[in-house]
This record gives C-alpha cells, structure tokens and sequence, in this order.
C-alpha cells in the first residue's frame, strides 16, 4: 500500500474566480500582506503496490482533473 | 515573497462523498487497486515576508477551513 497525492490547479492562464474571492477578503478580515490566493483540489489516494506511475498519471489526467484548464502533480507521500 | 501551500482535507471520521464516487468510478474505468480515495482542497498563496506562520495558521483556520469538519496543514514552499 502507498499514499498517493494529487493537487490539481487551474492552469497559470485561467482565472480562478474562487482565489479571488479569498484573496479579496483578506484585506478586510485584516490580513495583509497576501498578494494571490490561487484556489485547487487536493486528491489523498490509498493504492495498491501494482499501481505504477504511469496509471497513477492517467488517473490524474482522465479523472481528477480536466486538462483543459487544469494542470496536476501526483506524488507519493509516506503514509 | 514566499509561496505557501495550504492543503485542506474533510477529518477523517467525516463522510467525503465526492471521494468515494471517484473510488466507485475507477474500476469501471479499468483502474483496479485504488482502495481509497478521499477529496479536499490545495490552496497556494504568495505572501510578503511580513507574514508569519501564526498568521497563516489564522488564515487557515479562519478563511480556508471549516475546522468543524476539516483538517489542514499549512507548509511553505519553494517559490
């Protein structure tokens, strides 16, 4: 058994909307000093030792993320 | 400036539904030994210097998490 992390974000060039909103209300909650909130999801798997990483990346691509404007990161924790 | 990353997951003894439809998901889609999967939230924010790690956990804890049901871990990274 392993651990496994995917974070997914929105691709450099997509506005996130849902960062914005948080970076916003920093100010007024009276933090400063945060300059960009950029909001994503974060993926913790628990898989077999037979998962290699190219179907770890697959799994990353075709069902944690839409490529289309996200792009991802898999990486394997201690667990 | 420094990046940080704050990871926000549902605590362990909470249900996570998005989680486990992908868990369903994957052996229909021909990916077989994934035993867990469970969903949350990958924050990454470019804070000044100025902003310490008590200030952060605030941030966390106050703006990113709902500590009722969620855990999170803040970590700088980076940049």
């Amino acid at each position: 058994m392993a651990r496994v992390v995917v974070d997914v974000m929105p691709k450099p060039e997509i506005l996130d909307p849902q960062g914005q909103v948080v970076a916003r209300a920093l100010p007024r909650l009276g933090f400063s000093g945060v300059t960009e909130v950029r909001q994503g999801k974060h993926f913790e798997l628990e898989v077999d030792d037979s998962v290699d990483d190219e179907t770890l990346a697959k799994i990353a691509e075709g069902l944690l993320a839409n490529p289309v404007i996200e792009q991802w990161t898999v990486r394997r924790v201690e667990a």
